[in-house]
């Protein structure tokens, strides 16, 4: 597999389980975050799915395309251990959906960043939320929901928490 | 559509373009060049559709993956408008496939760019060559060939030469 078929088959990934995840709490209200804001593609997708629900933003800078940024008030910048605490004080435990995509081209980095940042997103969500995380996370609240058909085990993870 | 459904459709549509061009030129021998090595996606899918063609790419700098980088004989380095000239001497009119993925977030620079360069790209084409192109190119020996199906028209450009 050529890395623009892989580029495409990610992406795909993507725009299905935001979709699963969009769809699994949308008969409920309560916020949805997203941590890494990158180029903003994920979060155009997502926003489109849930144009009323409260949605804040985690990143270390923003580098995404101009109509693709969040308001101020929607985005929590810096490092997410700082952030994530600051969003606990702001925002309670109201977190119904959360998007991690959070990788590097470090495979080793993104895994440990991904552990020591999912206790905290864990304290912000809700019962019932559910989580798309490009990264495998063990956590006792977080069980494993099964891919949508066609996407490759081990590409993206779904999540639903209680 | 979101820019995550765009950044879809626009890889789908490289990915069906770049292998319409490969099979036209399949049972010719003559060589193929990339203006815009990016991040090496489109290059690393075009040489799984042609091992056996010579393969050359030009870009300002090379920012690829690098398993994507060709080797220092096949890469052009530097300005589009010197590395081209510098290519006619070296290569002569023996180019039987371009890919031009040349775009840059300003479209007006972009469609200036091309249609700066498209006339040195010209002069490597050998007669009944194909183009893939980001940008529309209007040159008297260049016929737009139809895109493959379900491509938006606009979205990308082929072409046929002679």
């Amino acid at each position: 597999m050529s890395r623009l078929d892989s580029a495409i088959r990610r992406l795909q990934a993507q725009q299905l389980c935001l979709e699963w995840a969009a769809s699994a709490v949308a008969n409920r209200s309560g916020n949805a975050i997203e941590l890494g804001l990158g180029n903003g593609r994920t979060f155009d997708h997502l926003r489109s799915l849930m144009p009323e629900r409260p949605f804040y933003v985690f990143d270390r800078q923003i580098a995404a395309h101009p109509d693709c940024i969040p308001a101020d008030d929607r985005i929590f910048l810096g490092d997410f251990r700082e952030t994530l605490v600051a969003a606990k004080q702001a925002l309670g435990q109201t977190v119904l959906l959360a998007h991690l995509d959070i990788g590097t081209g470090d495979k080793a980095a993104s895994i440990a960043l991904a552990a020591e940042i999912a206790p905290l997103v864990d304290g912000l969500l809700a019962d019932d939320a559910v989580v798309v995380s490009d990264q495998p996370v063990i956590l006792p609240r977080w069980t494993s929901a099964p891919l949508p058909e066609g996407i490759r085990p081990g590409r993206i993870h779904l999540y639903q928490i209680g």
